[in-house]
């Protein structure tokens, strides 16, 4: 993944709202196989990214945080945008060059809109359910002191692009005689033990949405 | 990690420049372990975000890509940010609020220099050597050419904040008198078998650096 891969102009992601519904499902599998975002905001001239967490829901995007988070504040104000990267695996190619990286990135682009009170606690429960599926209905309720508490933002999947690399390196065609080994690494995350709070007052079975860690996310 | 965690302000940025050597070590360490930034770049009045793999080298931090790449073409006349984040676990709450996630983050600001035509192929080698250990020494030398048609920027280790959080969750006091497994599970990145490229021409073993891919990596 070079930066030239990468190059997204604003024209390309203009365009993007007029695709077809192929690209709306290439996009939304990304969103939704990630959880991890980073979100761009102008803030005093300058472009900041801050990485959240994000879940999609519907043709939304929900992003969440203090209400006294500038980044927060500032972007409910302005067009911002908000890139998504899943990585695959690493690229190694015949000469230092080609190298690349396999991935699956999605940039959004829109006006986040606030998310009213009333609406607040069911948003942030299926945030949390769709990054830790099972989790929701064995917890206690969102006080409504809670979701008030919270600032939710819902950016419209309107305008957002998807860039892909996968399979084996591209290289030059006279380095294919070279006796250098190529081909991918393939990158994957996974989920260690899960390690008790030590706070923990009682004894607590594991609930199997733990054990099997977001094994039914998307 | 909420945006709440995150919020990085204009002004708290600044000031890490003045910071301690602790904050250096621990900055670098981030930026070493990671090979995946999001930087963030100001197009046509919208913070778009870019990602693309970096090194660090020495005090600065390389990005390279196309000439043509507009993002590289805007970014050497400004002010960019750029964000790194490593993920290292999810933290199951007792309440929905207080989910979070650990993890290790570090946002660099400044203003890129580019890289001299002269010292591009040591720069470009020195950032594949070190995204993957021992592959440089293998492979045949970068060309003239190869060089010349990269851009290869530098941006200053000058500005830089890390953000990282650690440990269990943290509850209202009241809710550790319920019954309510709480913890972290832990998230890890692991490598997968090597694929070997399908218009290999002949058969060459797969070399240490790459059935140990990282291992040396920091």
């Amino acid at each position: 993944m070079t930066t030239e891969d990468l190059r997204t102009e604003r024209t390309t992601v203009r365009r993007m709202a007029e695709r077809a519904a192929y690209d709306a499902a290439t996009v939304y599998a990304i969103l939704d196989e990630a959880y991890l975002c980073h979100v761009g905001v102008i803030v005093d001239d300058l472009p900041i990214v801050i990485p959240t967490l994000h879940a999609r829901i519907g043709d939304d995007l929900i992003l969440h945080g203090s209400p006294a988070s500038r980044m927060l504040r500032t972007a409910k104000t302005q067009e911002i945008s908000v890139t998504v990267t899943l990585v695959d695996g690493f690229v190694l190619a015949r000469s230092a060059l080609h190298h690349s990286m396999n991935y699956r990135s999605v940039m959004v682009v829109g006006r986040p809109e606030v998310v009213p009170d009333h609406e607040k606690a069911a948003t942030l429960d299926a945030l949390v359910e769709q990054l830790t599926p099972g989790r929701i209905p064995y917890l206690r309720p969102m006080t409504d002191k809670e979701a008030r508490g919270t600032t939710v933002l819902r950016l419209p999947l309107t305008e957002a692009s998807a860039k892909i690399r996968t399979g084996p390196p591209g290289d030059e065609p006279e380095d294919y005689e070279l006796p250098i080994w190529a081909g991918v690494v393939p990158v994957t995350e996974s989920y260690g033990a899960p390690e008790t709070d030590p706070a923990m007052r009682m004894d607590v079975e594991v609930p199997d949405h733990v054990t099997s860690f977001r094994s039914s996310a998307p």
